[in-house]
């Protein structure tokens, strides 16, 4: 079973290291530790259990050291800086493992530059030496990348001529769409296994600068202060701690505070319930920031990313997702109202950011997800997104319970956005936007018809009809093609603009989830499989 | 040898009925008249060759009755419109066929769009009974969609429930992105095999409206005189003849008037020619009209379709296309100017909105394309587009050849726009956009220096370098995996934003592709291998 915990005292592959406002991130990856057998992480390269800690490192920075305005990235080990995923871990993982390592990757490239744009930390890729592949599309989603100039050392995304598969983590994309690299200089620089080095890689827009080897150091450090001088420090000094999450892992699920995940194998789907907050949370921040990683929507969302992580990675036969929620929603919304009174605050936005990311996550899980709403749920403000999230929503049309209800707050107004930037009820009313306005102006709770009326509300069946509906919803959805569910949720999740996100988890993976089981690149003759082999990679030329 | 070029007078499975401002297109499938062998197209399913006859009567709609307002499709079989694509006939296709056979039918339910959104032409869907599949998408691509309520006949998209596959003709697009239906309603309606009726379907957005069987005809009859009034009648009474096009199948190629195709099957890449315009060609649209469809810009863009469509389906292994052009730059500027001076008439409109189409073809081929430019060749104008449309592009540097030039024109202004609606030297130049108007600004002839500094070239060989640089780069290209190239190409040619279009050629097309090889769908338990079989689809549950 794969593990998303980690904290900076375990951490195997990287090294970071805090001076005032200046983090600087060190790839030193111990080759023989790896997360799968049969594969040695030379040269840096990675795999997810690499990236996991990356993952967390770039997390606690936002929320442990909320004074770093610069994050440096770079390596240990001499002239390689990152040799991108490890090629016989990809060559020897099945398809399904090869997609959600490619899915998470992304997401940290994507929480990078949520970081930059939303939190104003500068990340500087500072590259001692080659990144290729998998180690250029990490320099590629930091702000600035900087190359030694060394004779030898060299940007590359070599997947195409050498591996016959894509660059998997957004290469493509965010060389057209982030750095705006002429189109037949990036298929010129995506088909040249070597790459380029420091000249014509500045020129081509590939990275902004070179330095020669005597003068890296000393050009990164001044480039570090410039910008480190350059930015507000209206920071705190110190965050708060994320902790270790309780959970307790069961044969059928895993129960953490404020998550419980119940898993029904044989019919292959989850019960996923979320609970809401106590009552009277402290409302001003010093009292929260008290609280630390012990407050509720910090908490809760940290126990429910780690779940869809859970489910993605360890239990892919769980086709469906039942989402369901309970508690009062008058504390869920009292939350909100803190949230939106603080958002200024560098904790609460850092909250909130945080719970749109998980939201995100997901968006874009390969799994069905319905929302089922029953007496003693709350899915209101925040906990509304869930529903809004889902493929489809049930709710318990039962006029005698006062307590079966959903409610809006100020959060459904476009602060946890969709990765096409969409607030999801914008998403949801493309074709009637006043609807929007309208759900959003209504005060206090909607009844099942009330919602049904206002279009949130997918069915909402009578007691009499309740149990069934919901058995028979759940039967038909998990006996369809799994496949054909990926591909269909994917399309009608992200309706209306695209951005560069939607295009590297829609257009790009869906790309590479194709070329990731073509006989060309896994079968027995494809370059993935032969791939530092005696033996050559033989293609079957159709182009389609 | 399948072939693109057909007339009304020899249609199979459509009637093309012109009165007045109304065309009835309607559908009759022949069920033994097919392109394949193995399948019979019963219940009014179709195949390439039915597809290809509908592509035909769009555009000589739009050619031959510039009259016609209103189009209706419907269908003369009792009690059904259409069932889509034949499952029989993509069960038993290899994957590449089928993913040529539905991007084929994609551009032609495009192309239906486009005559609407700039011909004004109002397509109106009279579904005389069921659409299901391909039949509904055929439906979603036209304006309006009626259905009779006669208590059975519905509409769906069956392919999830059914047969494991995305509906592969940009239904699940449509229906969040051009129809705006809810996401929930989008996923019930898209896993409910026997579809949605009359009044629920136009509740959810499905259809427009609903009429009894006893109304049906006059219902529609009078929908369409509503449609056909409102809209102007400035166009002429009548078109011009789109003639069969006159060309030479040859062993290594194809021969038209004004394209050569040169195959080199050996080295798996083609040389494509086009040859620019006479000198002198009229000036006023009477005198071009006369001309009809032996005018330069409709006879060269019309021969180049044929090419792009005989490469894709009958040259599967061609992996590159060496594009070149031969001719005079002025004289293909002087047809700019002209097309530029009269772009209001009727004939100029549907001519550049068909040149817009055959690039966007190009654009959407999954071949690689290097543009060659040498002395004698005519890169000038809407044949730049050709060059701007490729990968790369390689000009000899000699300069003592005044005649090695390319030039720009108006029409490179964004008369001829890529599917993502910018114009193919906006796209180039996203990091850069004060570029494009520099280049716009430019009169007169650029040499390979002023190209290659204004950035319209990748590679400027000089004479001793040229030969053996073309060598290498086709030698090189044609190595590489065909299938890494087509996703990479697909993800490098469209940066910047995404349209309907992008968003059914990118994201919706490469899911398709990938569910359209897994085992799920065409292993031999897969649910498409399986439908209509005495035998059951099992699947593999895992969620990717």
């Amino acid at each position: 079973m794969i593990n998303f915990q980690t904290s900076p005292d375990q951490y195997k592959h990287w090294k970071l290291n805090v001076a005032g406002p200046v983090a600087t991130l060190t790839m030193d990856v111990q080759e023989d530790v790896t997360l799968g057998e049969g594969y040695k992480l030379k040269l840096n390269s990675y795999d997810l259990g690499v990236d996991i800690e990356l993952a967390d490192a770039i997390q606690r920075l936002r929320f442990e050291h909320p004074q770093i305005r610069v994050v440096v990235i770079t390596s240990l080990k001499p002239r390689i800086f990152c040799a991108g995923a490890n090629i016989y871990m990809l060559g020897t993982s099945s398809h399904t493992f090869k997609i959600n390592f490619c899915k998470f990757t992304n997401e940290t490239r994507c929480a990078i530059e949520d970081d930059s744009h939303h939190s104003g930390r500068r990340y500087l890729a500072a590259l001692n030496g080659t990144a290729s592949g998998g180690g250029y599309e990490l320099a590629i989603a930091c702000d600035e990348i900087y190359l030694v100039d060394d004779g030898n050392s060299a940007v590359s995304l070599p997947e195409v001529p050498l591996l016959g598969v894509l660059p998997g983590t957004g290469g493509l994309t965010r060389l057209v769409d982030k750095r705006k690299v002429r189109r037949d200089r990036a298929d010129v620089f995506s088909t040249l296994a070597e790459g380029l080095k420091g000249k014509r890689a500045k020129e081509w827009g590939l990275i902004d600068d070179y330095f020669a080897t005597s003068k890296f150091q000393e050009s990164i450090d001044a480039r570090v202060s410039e910008v480190a001088g350059s930015t507000s420090d209206n920071e705190p000094a110190a965050g708060i701690k994320l902790n270790p999450l309780q959970k307790e892992l069961k044969p059928a699920g895993v129960e953490y505070k404020y998550v419980n995940l119940v898993l029904n194998r044989e019919q292959r789907y989850a019960d996923l319930t979320m609970r809401g907050p106590d009552s009277n949370l402290p409302t001003s921040p010093d009292d929260f920031q008290q609280l630390g990683d012990s407050y509720w929507p910090l908490q809760a969302y940290r126990e429910l990313d780690d779940a869809l992580l859970h489910l993605r990675v360890n239990e892919a036969e769980i086709g469906l997702v039942c989402i369901r929620t309970e508690g009062n929603a008058a504390d869920v919304l009292a939350v909100d109202k803190t949230i939106e009174a603080n958002k200024d605050h560098w904790l609460v936005r850092e909250i909130l950011l945080y719970m749109a990311r998980v939201l995100r996550r997901l968006d874009l899980t390969a799994k069905s997800f319905f929302a089922i709403v029953e007496p003693g749920s709350c899915f209101a403000g925040n906990l509304l997104e869930l529903l809004l999230a889902s493929d489809r929503s049930y709710m318990l049309n039962n006029p005698d319970a006062a307590e079966s209800s959903i409610q809006v707050s100020t959060l459904n107004a476009g602060a946890l956005p969709l990765s096409n930037g969409l607030s999801r009820l914008q998403s949801r009313f493309l074709a009637d936007p006043e609807k929007v306005d309208k759900i959003l102006a209504h005060a206090g709770p909607l009844d099942a018809e009330a919602a049904d009326e206002a279009g949130l509300m997918t069915f909402v069946p009578d007691e009499l009809d309740w149990e069934d509906e919901i058995r028979v919803a759940i039967e038909e959805r998990t006996s369809l093609s799994p496949d054909a569910l990926t591909g269909m949720e994917a399309s009608l999740r992200f309706a209306g603009p695209e951005t560069m996100d939607t295009k590297i988890y829609g257009r790009l993976t869906a790309w590479q989830n194709w070329i990731f089981q073509r006989p060309n690149a896994v079968g027995p003759e494809g370059a993935l499989t032969n791939y530092g082999k005696p033996t050559q990679a033989h293609f079957d030329f159709k182009r389609t």
